[in-house]
């Protein structure tokens, strides 16, 4: 997902002689035949989609060297609906609970990156839209990079619910801070701390403060943050992180509905490459706390994976399972088993196929593909595609 | 409209030695001063708009060689709304019946043409949003390319019902499956066969199956496909094309209404060059069938004309006609005459003028640029405008 | 805010000897936290915003070389809201009154210029989206270019009405013509007039005609034009506006109301560069007249202010005033006094700081960064931000 792709040979209009400068356009245009099948007596859809191996998007990029170690850079990038012709996905102006930002076929928007950084041998300071740093154990310690019908079910459960929208550990209505936030201020650790790593970040809810004001009864609701560190080496990668954004009021812009409570989230991941074939997994603890509504609500699931690479191609292999913990005492589970296999034509191109099939248990109802599951039974996903980036 | 316009030097980052690969970014600004005259009594209007002579676009597309005789590509394509600055428009994610698509000023959608392709001396896989194969015969053999107060009413009655929105032939509601489709599997037969040249076209509905699913009384709506074969050698080109679309709900997302019934199309085209003029025509027939509203409706229309070179310019001339033919036994027909002159500044930039003329008969009632015609009352459109592409 | 940023160094496919031409994609990515203070008792605010120093954007613009100093160009730019990823607001497609465009998260447009011209030793023409010529006067007299929280009341307090809707000088619910107008037809003066240069434009509410037409009540609503007039030598500048704009209909779609009547403004503005500081100063008399509600109502402010080169940056002052005169004899007034420091870390990154301090008196309640201010209370506005442009 952080390849490199075209870089543009620009010549600064400045022309300034420390500017090693450069601004890259760069894409991903993924197109796959999706099949889900739902369980007996529900539907299933056959659909030409996207994103089922790498996060179809375009971009620009760039970075301006300032001198002394320090340099400058931007990162737009948006989400690509390659088989409709749709891009980005209208989103949110903030992180507050309520906000609800339909995807109906609106235009580009920067919904997947959309920062300005400063650089130097003391890290980066980043701000704008970005990832939490939470969302990088699961999406970095899934075989499948959360794409696809193979994704891991502990990325998409949190906010679905397990197919069942009451369930969901993030408020009815609204986005939710899970795998990006807004109005965020990041810290990273420089590259040369002998394979530490890490984030901390910061982002804003942009409430109104003083309670006087009439209509505005919360002034942290959306606000949050998040910490990540981790340490590679050689074969070896592990990483912990831990985030926790704010939900306080139960509607916001009279859009929403559902429970409040803040979100929490925390999870660890890791790999080893054993060169023949590289072993991943992770683990993650959700909960939802403080909800006048209907107490507190746990999450928990966890991966084991595998990338095998074979010739010019790669078998790919996860098992994920997912439990939500509701107040009422019902124990909501699923669990995954995905297999496919890569086929690059070239470092840009590539054909794939993914096999998944979930198992639903206590009351969960997930399916795969945009079928339909009845509770307690099963579905199975299929996607066969093309990748191709620039 | 297929005009390679810019193609930037692009280094692909993966530097593989097979890379012959390019990504162009390319566009047309043209801006229209438009007058649409009403019949008597009704309204005019003068507008600045755009796509006088050529569509208003942005876009990205690129190849890579993949060695062989294989190669993979994109093509991402906009509308832009020069006048105004829209750009794109919001499009439905999806073919179905009902689905409405609001132009309200939304943002950059690749609406005109967003696919991926694997192609081969084998021919060409393409997947995404494309256009229909009916909708090349209509375009390539009009002298106005259909755009402009000259577009040939072939193209433009079966979805206005010649000004009488009861009239037309593609469900109330919905831009319909006309000029593109989107969710689309696309098969190009290669370049090498000595003239012969087609495609044939599948797109989906992507409606959940199985009949007892709550709400969704149809699996095929907006589900249809397409051929189109043709000819060409020297002066000579000609081509058959035909396509249809299902519509079989009444109402979707509690959006739409009107009649139901499936869309077919067919048509033929083709133009011969005397050097001194092209002359082209076209011939289609439409149908909306099996509805249980009001019976079946057909139209049926052609096209003459001419492309007239003048140094370093060209005269356009075309007659066209389009009648429909209600169920009700009434027959609105319209006829229209224009006449137009491009003046090429350079191959990137042209001045350009057309006048047309249109008179309704049988209860028809269409007006050219904006304006509004009692029923069999005329129309006059005049456009002057400038097309720059990039 | 003019800057060539950077050009890609492009090949014109059409290969024409003559063609100097290029395309260029360039940008502006300005990240700022944001604090604004309210008056005792009401509400502050923290944010993460975007625009503190330059105006956030992207863009393409181009131009050919069409030979015997003939030349074609386009410019398409759109917002860019960096903070949460949001690109372009939604536009209203027209100037008309009533025509809304709420910005929520919706897609890129090319809303802040979209144009197509054609320029010679005579002059310039340029068609669709563009700046009205009285912004100008406004934009290029204020120290802080209209950005930030330091931007001058006299663009702002027209539309917004000193923080009270009800004293605004343009239509509820319309973005109004104050700073662009869409389908615009504009004529620039060429630059060898001896520093004599000018503008003028007149752009289209694009209505239909004929009052018997049903539901159509005005033809000229949203149809307006302008002029300005400058003249700049050595460290000498000096220019004049004005503009109008006629808004004669009370509700548009369903959307509006409010008072209607024409909206007139003009203002003259000027700098004197010392060298050691750049001494800037503009005056602007708004009126909303003909309402067959309230009367007319009449905005009057100036601006002085001053650049003071430091070393690698820049010191910004500006003291701004804004009085609203209504028609029940009320007259709201506000003093903003606003100080900054701008520091270039290249010519294409700089970190800047604000502050600014507004009185409110007789009925004002303008606050800044999104505070809110009870009536004849203070505001105050804090910006620290990091501006990047490519």
């Amino acid at each position: 997902m952080k390849k490199s792709l075209i870089a543009l040979a620009v010549m600064a209009a400045a022309g300034a002689a420390s500017a090693q400068s450069s601004v890259t356009l760069f894409g991903i245009v993924d197109a796959t035949i999706a099949y889900g099948k739902g369980s007996d007596g529900a539907a299933s859809k056959t659909q030409l989609t996207n994103s089922g191996y790498n996060s179809s998007r375009i971009g620009f990029r760039g970075t301006e060297d300032l001198g002394g170690g320090l340099a400058a850079s931007f990162w737009l990038e948006g989400s690509l609906g390659n088989d409709d012709g749709t891009a980005g996905q209208r989103i949110p102006v903030g992180n507050q609970n309520g906000l609800q930002a339909p995807n109906d076929g609106a235009g580009l928007v920067f919904n997947r990156r959309s920062t300005v950084s400063l650089s130097g041998n003391w890290g980066e300071i980043r701000m704008g839209r970005d990832y939490t740093p939470t969302f990088w154990n699961l999406t970095i310690f899934d075989p499948f990079g959360t794409n696809g019908t193979g994704t891991t079910l502990t990325l998409v459960a949190p906010a679905g619910g397990l197919g069942v929208a009451a369930n969901a550990l993030v408020p009815v209505g609204t986005r939710g801070v899970i795998v990006r936030a807004s109005n965020d201020i990041g810290y990273f650790l420089p590259a040369n701390l002998g394979g530490i790593y890490g984030q901390i970040n910061y982002w804003m809810g942009e409430n109104l403060r003083n309670a006087n004001v009439s209509g505005v009864s919360s002034k942290n609701d959306g606000t949050g943050g998040g910490v990540r560190v981790g340490y590679g080496a050689g074969p070896f990668n592990v990483a912990a992180a831990w985030a926790k954004t704010k939900y306080d009021v139960t509607a916001v812009n009279g859009v929403f509905g559902g429970p409040t409570g803040d979100f929490t989230t925390w999870n660890i991941g890791g790999q080893w490459d054993f060169g023949m074939a590289k072993v991943m997994g992770h683990y993650t603890a959700d909960k939802r706390g403080n909800s006048a509504f209907n107490g507190d609500t746990d999450g928990k699931g966890w991966l084991l994976g595998a990338l095998v690479p074979v010739g010019a191609g790669e078998i790919r292999a996860a098992f994920s399972e997912y439990k939500i913990e509701l107040a009422s005492g019902a124990e909501p589970k699923a669990q995954q088993l995905a297999l496919g296999y890569v086929h690059n034509l070239s470092k840009r191109t590539a054909l794939y196929t993914t096999v998944a099939r979930v198992k639903n248990e206590g009351g969960s109802a997930f399916a795969l593909n945009g079928a339909q599951a009845v509770v307690n039974n099963n579905s199975t996903g299929f996607d066969l595609g093309i990748r191709h980036s620039f």
